[in-house]
């Protein structure tokens, strides 16, 4: 078999911007704890909340994630358009990304330039300039009527810069000379992302202190956006909104061996035939015997000559849109405005 | 195996629209030729075109679709953004549509009223209200200056009435009402589908004069609309523009297990090993044992509990809807009025 | 002049549907009271809210509008993005319309169906349509799960069904066709209206339990609904979007009179000069002794043979006819539905 | 009169970017030609075209623009909707266009960045925007695949930055910061104008090569774009889209006198009582009496307390908006790729 396959893992990358997922793949690789890297998880009402620290090179390549700190939100429930879990996810991604923006050494009136990245015509890119149209600006306030600013407010701009195929410009050059000009304390970039799961699709806040890089995501769309190149701090906030093919059949292989082996064990409860190392070859034949990645890697390789290795977004793209960039646009306003709360957010919004 | 799974196969309905799919379904199924279907193909740059008659009720209930005449037009490059394409399709549906017209007694006078279903606030659905949007539209000019009409128009009118969760009423009662008043000789009516296939998702355009109904297609989102329930014929214009992950995930098994046996012969060329019976099993395990429709409702069975079964739509949607609709409506525009040709096509629509 | 000029009266109509202008400009010309109008007025809070009934053929002949019963809600200060404003006067239209319903006899569960009249491509056109986008629509749930609706709810459906020029039916026969098959109670008809006064645009709502009649109004764009044609009491609600040129022009001749007058009068407190009808004859010659009508005619004939006759609308007319829609939507979530109030009106919207 | 009034001629600013229109009024206060500034016109096929230098400090001054060429397009009837006009004014566009850049020693191969200057949210504003999303960009071409290009394209970027309200930055901040990174050798900067016509609004098109100033046009909504900011040529491409209502009253009060006048003479033909110095003041009084500064500041006296001010726009904004946007970005693409014409221009258009 692996003579006649000679899969070539370098060729296919699982495409997913989660570090959350990219730690799961890891652990599968690896059978175990990940050296460098640290999670801690909480459940709360509905929301599952992960901070994960990426702290060593080795921690970093194991994940294929730079060394930074990854904070991810994930409310399954989203997706049944429930408005209160939207709330309660707005005010709790506030909290946390306040508390976050301090660790970091960011004070609360520190100028923040947000950038809402990705394709304003394209629905399930469109997340980043759908954010910034709904931020509470301020900065040109500060700058021309500063003693009439209350307290509580702090300088925000936002652009949303548009994609090279629109611009004919570097999304990182347009952003770069920006920031020049007006001279931000840290930068925030907000973009849609991909995640091998469709689970994770729409319902999933990630943010990271590492910045935006090139080559991951939906599209090698720009080159990097980070301190190295902005020469602030980065903060990137991301949401899957697309999945490809190849991670949906890939996945629903994998729930269909789970599947078998349960309905085996309801069947036979004494015996635990479910463990048995030859059980996944019993029922997939020859594909259970492949690992994930080998797994993937053959499933690529047949969908793509049929030009069918797609990347898919779920039917309802255009109310997930709209739910996810409210939630974002209100938990930024209330994070980088103290002034700004539960009881005046949606004021600010339209 | 069969014991244990117990598939029902009336619970899970493969979801697609396309009567060519539902042929290709019914052959796998019976082993052959379908008694009671005729089809005639051919290939034109870039085009499969093929028309199929299902005249008997053995027909009809081996395909699940009403006896009736269908076109399918077939350009898997339209995704390609090809521009000369999409114009030698929309000339050559314009052609067929008109041949097509003529075949059922349609006359080149005979008043028609275009129904664009479907929700224009879901990108995948809009398909409907975006061709009517451009339409050329004409019975009002017809009923009030009548003598200031060129040769080689008819009259046309067009509604896109929304969805039930929009308006509150069945579409079909809007649809039956208008009729009941402005007194159409025939109704077009063009709606999103669902294929089950990604390839074919925005590259085909059905035509059947069976008229829709009811719980086939994207939602069960109307009650019928033929000429039983309103009195006039009924042709409708489809175009899928989504699939559900069940026929993405069982597409790319079967694509895997016939990559799998290609390179076994490859590899064996004296033997004709990829005929032998034992062959699925060998490389799919019990999986490989299952019929077609078995393994999608293993599927089904798997997906649907995880909340997995998303019907999705390619990333690109945008513009393949907005590509879709204008070789419609310039498609329409030529077939219903003679005197709108490939020199002025473009400029009724905008 | 009289013989010179020979204004044909007849020719040039006031461009204003609104009641209360027709009242004015009667008091104008009559000089005093209308017999058969009777009108109550309050001030509350920043609204100006008038009632007025139209009793006598005669008051309608005077007015020029069909008798029957008027709500008028003036805010000026709407066009300052008042957001506390825009609640205040969505919670007042909902409470006095709640009422004007009881009035009429009509009953908290009597059906509605809402008519969102315009063209939505054209902006100060689709109040209606972006009304009954925000609406919250039941009847479909009273009809297919009865049991499952709680307390306070009506059945209300809705339509936007365009205008003439794009569907090719009037719109009178598309209503009357949808209300045979739905069977509303009542019909709620909403529509962009015409105003005399650029102060009056968007910032006034117009109610009339009289329909909505052709020839008034922005264009010519749809015969009666009315109780007479569609067989159910239809209540108009509107807002003025829109003004010509010769009334921006003639209400600025006005001013700049009473302007000049009032300098006067400061100059010379002991005389009453501005009361000398001799004074518009000093301030605006030939112009200043024309009666209003005439004025009108004069400015009409002079601005159309130079296509200059035009109607406008604001430049901010898109965040105007935003805010009017939500104002009207909310209003009519509660007035219609009275388990919608104040504090969960805003998740009924999106 | 004169005492009372005391008009401050320095307060009211008749509002209009159009330098044909400055020019109109320095001829009328002035009573003759200007010395500095030279025009050349024709008529070709409904368009009225004229190219304007201002070369003296006194001409610039007289008309209160700058030094510098201006070309104004003119086309009444764009109104109308006339398609086949709009493609003439494309191709005339694109010719005279691509003259005057070679007469400013623009060679077909320098760098070109479009900036849509303006605010998209807003229908009037929204020119620029609409403009840059229908261009052929390829700067990002060039530099990528540079051997892949054909012959008779140049680099085109091009960026909508929004206004400040939006971004929170000085608009000329973000366009500098931009071309410092990518380095064009010229600009084209478009943008929605006020007219003091209301004749002139969306039927015409004025380009300069001064750049673009502050407190001109609708709003101030920037700082310079110029050579002396920027530090490369800045080409201003703007069209009408808004009249105040001071100067749609202050025409309308003319085009009566002239009317008037005109009467008087077709009765009495033998003398030339309308050139009677008395006689703008038997027809309009006092009013008759005002210099065209002394009236415009009354009008705006008059009305600006009464919040009556307004900047208005054609009801029909939204169709004049999309004609002209496609007339400018045709133009453009035709002006700036000479492998763009005629023949294959709408395929590069949306």
């Amino acid at each position: 078999m692996n003579q006649s396959h000679q899969i070539d893992l370098s060729r296919y990358q699982v495409r997913t911007d989660l570090a959350l997922e990219r730690h799961q793949m890891a652990i599968e690789e690896h059978g175990g704890e990940i050296p460098g890297v640290h999670i801690e998880e909480q459940n709360i009402d509905g929301i599952h909340f992960s901070k994960m620290s990426v702290t060593t090179e080795e921690g970093s390549q194991a994940l294929r994630k730079p060394k930074g700190n990854y904070l991810t939100f994930e409310a399954p429930n989203l997706k049944q358009h429930d408005t209160e879990l939207q709330e309660r996810l707005s005010y709790f991604f506030a909290e946390e990304f306040h508390k976050y923006l301090k660790q970091l050494g960011i004070s609360d009136d520190a100028k923040a330039l947000v950038i809402g990245l990705g394709n304003w015509n394209v629905t399930p890119d469109a997340l980043g300039p759908k954010v910034v149209e709904n931020l509470l600006i301020t900065r040109h306030l500060f700058e021309l009527i500063p003693d009439q600013i209350d307290e509580g407010f702090r300088p925000v701009s936002a652009i949303a810069p548009g994609v090279m195929g629109l611009t004919g410009i570097e999304t990182s050059e347009i952003v770069s000379g920006i920031i020049e000009k007006s001279d931000p304390d840290f930068v925030i970039a907000i973009d849609a992302l991909a995640s091998r799961s469709l689970e994770r699709v729409n319902s999933t806040i990630q943010v990271a202190d590492t910045g935006i890089h090139p080559g991951s995501g939906i599209g090698n769309k720009r080159k990097a956006l980070d301190q190295e190149t902005l020469g602030v701090p980065v903060i990137a906030i991301g949401v899957p909104t697309v999945v490809d093919a190849v991670s949906i059949t890939n996945d629903t292989i994998d729930f269909m061996l789970q599947h078998l082996q349960n309905q085996m064990d309801i069947r036979n409860p004494f015996t635990k035939a479910s463990k048995d190392p030859e059980n996944p070859k019993y029922f997939l034949g020859l594909i259970g015997s492949l690992t994930e990645n080998e797994k993937r890697q053959l499933i690529h390789e047949v969908l793509s000559p049929l030009g069918y290795n797609l990347i898919v977004t779920p039917k309802e793209v255009d109310t997930f849109m709209e739910d996810m960039a409210n939630i974002l646009a209100n938990g930024l306003n209330m994070a980088l405005h103290r002034s700004v709360d539960k009881e005046n957010v949606s004021s600010y919004t339209h």
